[in-house]
């Protein structure tokens, strides 16, 4: 058996007997031939078949996975001019049944439900795959990034004791007769390795019991962890944010051409320095310019990170925009309080695209801080006990960041539902595929 | 503020006025002198305190958090031939308070249990955490190689509606009211993308509600995940695993000298050509060699491992063997059986070290095969219907693997159990830290 070519190979090789395996895309029968398409991972290829019995064996299903044998002979009319004629044609699956739209039509038109009920077979569509590849190239980037940086990649605990944030939105596990949760999130865990290897990342699933059916939450998404030590305050976080951001983009650009052409996207720039505005002169510009006051709540509504980002575009020719200082009030106890106002914090978040896409800073490292912190809330220490005791062996100044891997390829797609770009997701509704 | 100095760089910068950051790694008090040793995350660094103020300011408890400022001087008592003279001392943790252990002394003769018990601060140990400093490279060999092999990383759901394989060893866990599990394996959705990239890896969380409390069972492990589709049969894929392979101990041959060095560790060598033995020859060769017989038994005990392991190091120098063709009794109802040897299968294990590393093979790719498959088994496909349908779409011949991360590191690393070198592991009887 000759070994098997890519369909995207084929142009450099006219003239030479050739042997391709993939899905058969689109067969279309005229009088006296059949077109045939073929899908493989490198992309689609031509093969025309006359004789009656290549005619004969061309005639399967949509989607079938079929050997294409034959000649590679240049024709202007086949994708990247070149074709397989005199094609012999072996089927290697059983003829498939249609999927639940044609896959061969270049627009997609059904309904998301529909997308994500047969997702084994809907993401097929180059379209609808092309997401999943910017997906890939970006956490590719996002590691290489933190690799050259010195960071150390983890894998942390998904089945915890207690809840990260305060007990909302947790699912409940039975653990040997045990109650157990599954975890919000790594940031006990990596800002505890910030002890061990100074820089961590992780890329995994993180959980939440989200009752609510927006475009933007699932309840299990990939978050992009990074915490790292010795630093001398939020920016040092803001710097290295920028860097993976700047190494996710340059993936894609270099790994993903096809997809995003295929799509028509244009990648953002990532500016040397993003630009930044405290939370607090933010409230001040949307009640200059809007025509709502947020001044004195403690957070952006989204219509008001849609406005920032559109200011940032229009100011500073960027999509990307730090909001720093947020107040003290909406951020979890562990945040660093600003020194020089009170009531503020060393976190930020980072908006783009008009969306809220990392949250992060710098986090308290004396233990003495954190008894503190939970007394000024009211909390009760003991459920934390195995995570404050990390601060009593002797902690850097130390922050990071989380990116949201869903929303991040979303904003980068254009995508309008975070599910559209997420393998088989999870929400209060859908368990499966 | 003079920017950072690593304690790596140090020797380079003889007679230079620098910045180190670091953990008190230890403090011997002299006469009339302190000697401090300061570790980073790039190893330790000397400094002497001989005015008073400077001794004062260094009688701080181990393990607490100091920037030490002063001039970098010849010396060579010193680690790497360099010491900081001069040094004016800055607190930037709390006093840490004292380890499980001293955290200095070269040997651990510390319990596994107080270790991991203490685990966020244990582990800063360089000998406990040199294991996971090879674990992360090794993963990072493994993604390079699949990524040149032109796979795509994928995110599967790690909250599904039905167990992977029957039933066993799952948690359950309470989904928006409704009943579901925890993945034990991404095998059904890793085989559907194949229909979808045609050759994918994952590297992540599966979860075993394993009762037993042995040293290579855990309840979280991370899995190196690969399939593939257009294969020949189980040799493709073997030669896959074995680039991995390669890959991965390049990788740590590269990344971990100090840590190689640290713990005395020879790597492996992964020959070109893994030798392999089917099962049944396997079988016969106990049978011959040893005072058992296990012709007969469908699968093998650890022992009969371990005696292949070190047969494989006698007659073909390999630390790596293949076992093939196990009999397709106790392989999962997806795998292919052996077209030309009723009862055995297209499926292989890996040992390395005398332990299995890695169970794969070939899966069955056509829907009127799974059927008869579970039929056979007295297995109600139910079930598995989202599985099921993928195969009516069109698959190709495919096959994977699935590497056990802990497992691979404990081998490499010598650890007896791999709770060593897991990362907070749970079992049934630890759910924290």
């Amino acid at each position: 058996m000759i070994p098997r070519t890519l369909a995207a190979d084929l142009p450099a090789m006219i003239g030479q007997h050739i042997r391709i395996e993939g899905w058969l895309h689109r067969s279309r029968q005229l009088k006296s031939m059949t077109f045939l398409i073929v899908r493989d991972r490198s992309g689609l290829a031509q093969a025309v078949a006359t004789d009656p019995e290549a005619i004969r064996a061309a005639s399967l299903p949509e989607e079938t996975v079929i050997a294409v044998e034959g000649t590679v002979t240049a024709s202007p009319r086949a994708p990247g001019g070149a074709e397989i004629t005199d094609p012999v044609i072996t089927q290697l699956s059983g003829p498939a049944s249609a999927p639940a739209f044609d896959l061969y039509r270049p627009a997609v038109t059904a309904s998301l439900p529909a997308i994500l009920d047969g997702a084994p077979t809907t993401l097929r569509h180059p379209r609808l795959r092309a997401p999943f590849e910017i997906s890939a190239a970006s956490v590719a980037g996002f590691r290489r990034a933190l690799g050259e940086l010195g960071f150390t990649e983890i894998h942390t605990p998904k089945i915890v004791q207690s809840a990260t944030e305060s007990g909302a939105n947790v699912f409940g596990i039975d653990y040997f007769g045990a109650p157990a949760y599954l975890a919000q999130s790594p940031q006990f865990y990596k800002q505890a390795l910030v002890g061990v290897f100074e820089r961590v990342f992780e890329v995994g699933p993180v959980f939440r019991a989200e009752p609510h059916d927006t475009a933007r939450h699932l309840a299990q998404y990939t978050s992009l962890d990074a915490e790292f030590g010795f630093i001398t305050g939020p920016h040092d976080v803001m710097a290295v944010l920028r860097d993976a951001l700047a190494a996710m983009v340059a993936g894609v650009d270099r790994d993903c051409r096809s997809a995003l052409d295929l799509l028509v996207l244009k990648l953002p720039s990532v500016p040397g320095q993003i630009p930044e505005i405290p939370f607090a002169d933010a409230q001040e510009l949307l009640a200059r310019h809007t025509s709502e006051d947020p001044r004195g709540e403690p957070d952006l509504a989204p219509a008001h990170e849609r406005w920032l980002s559109e200011w940032a575009l229009r100011e500073h020719g960027s999509e990307l925009l730090f909001v720093t200082g947020y107040p003290m009030a909406k951020r979890p106890f562990y945040t660093y309080p600003d020194p020089a106002r009170p009531g503020y914090s060393n976190s930020f978040d980072l908006l783009f695209r008009g969306l809220e896409l990392v949250t992060g800073g710098q986090r308290l490292h004396r233990h003495a801080d954190y008894l503190a912190a939970l007394a000024e809330r009211g909390e009760d220490p003991g459920p934390y006990a195995a995570y404050l005791q990390v601060f009593e062996h002797g902690m850097p100044p130390h922050g990071g960041f989380a990116i949201g891997l869903e929303r991040w390829t979303a904003r980068l797609t254009g995508a309008a539902n975070v599910r559209s770009v997420t393998l088989f997701p999870r929400d209060i509704h859908r368990l499966s595929p």
